[in-house]
This record gives structure tokens, sequence and C-alpha cells, in this order.
């Protein structure tokens, strides 16, 4: 690639969060960044699309010589604003998305507004990589990973992916000196076990608020969280393929069954 | 099972769509029918979950002699209430979601309230099936898929399901005597090509509004939208797994890249 690489940026924690700025501030070396980012924290929006309203877009100072937008939707809003809005249908080489303020690893991926920007750029083709830390903190220090992000990012420009668009890293809250690498895992087997607290509002009306803990069932060593514990960043190469292929000849019975029906 | 299965019912189009009626219509011949819908239309919310505000649950008379309540929340949120709040952890038998006014099939289903509601349903172990018609208007006729759908809950009631808990159901916009019968498929590998209508608000802003068009790029005969376009009501058996499988080998000469960093 004689010139430089055209680098999408985008999170779900919103234009303001310390995460966009810790990955503008390793990208900016690699690339012309262009970054396009909620107005507003976006956690847990998921794939969401905003299709019943019209979508603003907004240039913005907040990194010195990078030109950068905050759009009033989702991530994936943000990430379709980009290509077909700002960017004019250039070619982008590659989209980044966070650093997320707290894990995306496992069963979060399907939740998380990150990686589903990211997620969305892969659906159109561009290598994507989403980057989370596991600190949900807004202070959270992002100093110990960004060699880190930045071997990652090198290491995509320079080799491309094979048989997939899209990376979710995630990065244990550990001191850099701490992180023993990384290691290429697959998605593991968990789930919340959500809890609501109940309470009332100051009009006496009954309210609910999601919580809940993060249980893993799956106890394999080739998982994403099982390289978080053991200090190592987590890749797991992903895709939007949902079809559980082990079950399509145990179903086929049912084509007979509505056939006769 | 001697008791009637418990059957709890959601949508993404929200409680007074029509689609959650026929389905209702349907279900409460094979089983204890609880509803739990979004009290607002909330098409292309994917798997968003409410986490920075309060939920409300409101009970309605909506369908006769069938609990229903309606929700302030998106699907996902829909169906974590019905569990925790609604139906106070009592055992689910099966979770049904629409019948959705507009096709989920192929990459639809990552942005689909509608299989999100069941996908959520299915990680709490619950056996679920979202049900589309390929007719995105309010006014569709759901009366030439009743049966179709009747024939295919009362087998994964008796069956179950094997290697899955989720089945992502599409039925063509033809009459019943045109259909001809149902496949097991795989989800057709295809993606929305946008574009975005440009214009002004009264107060001269520039706004954006999303559009576009679905284009299928997979040409295989065991495809969703192969089914579909043939006269067939598709059936993909779905999960929540993301990884990329065939694409972890090509990727562990990135561990020595960190490592050596």
């Amino acid at each position: 690639m004689t010139q430089r690489p055209l680098i999408l940026i985008t999170n779900d924690d919103g234009m303001a969060a310390p995460g966009l700025k810790a990955l503008v501030e390793v990208a900016r070396h690699l690339g012309e960044v262009v970054v396009v980012a909620p107005d507003s924290p976006q956690s847990g929006q998921g794939h969401a699309i905003t299709i019943s309203e019209p979508l603003r877009l907004k240039k913005v100072n907040t990194f010195e010589s990078i030109e950068a937008w905050e759009c009033s939707g989702t991530p994936v809003d943000c990430v379709k604003l980009a290509k077909h809005i700002v960017l004019k249908d250039r070619e982008v080489n590659l989209c980044l998305s966070g650093i997320n303020h707290g894990s995306n690893a496992s069963i979060n991926i399907i939740y998380s507004g990150t990686m589903s920007a990211a997620m969305e750029a892969s659906l159109e083709g561009i290598n994507s990589i989403g980057f989370s830390l596991l600190d949900y903190s807004w202070e959270a220090n992002f100093s110990a990973c960004k060699p880190f992000i930045q071997e990652i990012i090198t290491y995509v420009l320079s080799n491309g992916l094979t048989n997939c668009k899209l990376l979710n890293v995630n990065i244990p809250m550990v001191n850099h000196e701490e992180i023993k690498g990384c290691l290429i895992c697959r998605q593991s087997e968990a789930r919340w076990v959500e809890r609501y607290v109940e309470s009332e509002d100051p009009r006496g009306q009954k309210y609910y608020w999601l919580t809940g803990d993060f249980v893993n069932y799956d106890d394999g060593k080739d998982t994403d969280i099982w390289a978080l514990e053991n200090g190592y960043i987590s890749i797991v190469p992903s895709g939007h393929d949902l079809t559980r292929y082990e079950a399509i000849e145990h179903l086929k019975p049912l084509e007979t069954a509505v056939l006769t029906n």
C-alpha cells in the first residue's frame, strides 16, 4: 500500500469517550483517520439501526487535524453514514471500533454497539476490528493496551484477514508487563443471568431496572474468557452467519410434517 | 406433556400489530399463552437492551382471556422482563416472536427485533421460534400462513429441537395453496445496499433518512432466500455463536507478532 490507508473509527460510548481518544491516538500514526461517532452513549444498542426517523451529522473538532463527525444515531448508523455520506463511497481500508469501556467477550458481542458497528463495516466488505478493555470505568487507563492495539492494527493492515473480515479483541485490565500476549480464540458459551431492581418513581409508579451477572458455562481453554482470565488478549475471528449447521439434518422431518398437512 | 405448555409470545411491531394477533390466535389452542410486547414499534432494534433507564410494565386487555403486558423497552427487554417479572421464573416451554410484518431472512436476522427477542429466550434455554411474513404492510393478510405456523409450533412442542434452540421461520407472500411446503435452510449470504435520502427540515437543517435494497450474493439452493423465492417457507436453525472457526488457524501468526513486540 503506497498511499496511507484510510481508517474509519467509530464507537458506542460516544465522541467524548476516553477510549475513542486512545484509539485515535494509536491509529493516526498508521493511516488517514476519519471518525464518525454517536453524539451520545449507545451501549447495549446491539445491531440497532434508525429507520423511523431522520439522522443528523455534525462536524466537530474533537481531535486535532482529524476529520470527525458526530451522528445522532446508533453505532451501526454511524458506519452506514460514514461510508455513504462522509466518505462518499471512498475505499475504506480498515474500520476500528472502540476502545470500548468494558468487555465485549463471549455473548456480549450480540448486545454490543461497538461490535455491531465493526460488524456492519465487515458486511460492507471492510476488514474491521472491535477493541474493548475489561474496565467499565469512564476513567479507565488505556495506556497499557495501546502498544498491543498498534501491533494488531499493523498486522491486519499488512497481512489482511483470511476467511473472515471481523475481529473481536478484548484486553484484560492489567498492567502492560502483565499481559502475556494474545490468543486466537472461539467465543465462549456464556450468558447474563439477569435481575431487575424493582422500585417506585417519585410519582409512585413502579419501575424495573436491569442488572445481572455474567456466567461462563464453558470450560474450554480455547475460549476468549479463558484467555482473558489467564492474562491474554483474546482475539475472536467473527462473522454474521447465525446458522446452526449441526441442527439442519435433525430438522428434516419437519419438512415432511408440514407437507402432509 | 400432560399440563398445557406455557407459551411466551412477543414481537417487535408492538402490542397493536395484526401479526401479533394472528400468532396469538394460533398459539392459544396449543398452550397457555402469555404476551409481553413493546408498547411501540421496535423494528430495526436488533439485540438492543435498555440499561440506562428504567422500564415499565402495564397489564392490558388486548386479547380476550389472555394475560398480556405492554413493556416500555425493546423486544429483548420484553423477554427478560417476561421471564423474571411477569412469569416469576416459571418454566416457559416455548417462546414465539412475531408474526413480523416483513422478511427476517438472511442478514435481516441481525437487525431484527423479532429475531433478537427469540434469540434472547433461546439464551435462557427456551426453545424459540421467530415468524415473519414477507409482507411489510400493516394490513398484511396472515390467514394463508396460520395453518403452517400451527404445524411448526406443534412439531416443536412434540419433538423439541436438537442441536439448536432457535428457528428463523420466513413465509412467502403467496396464497395458501401456492405454498409448496417448508425447507430447512442455511442463512443466505446477502446484505443491504443502503442509500440515504438527503433533505432539509423546516428549520433548514440537513437530515438523512435510511433506505436501501436487499441484495442476495448467494446462489446456493440450500438457502432461505432460494426457498422463499421458490414458494417454500424457510426454516433456519439459528444460534448465537459468531466465531468464524475457519479463520482461527490463519490468524495464529498474529499471536507470535504480538508476543515479539
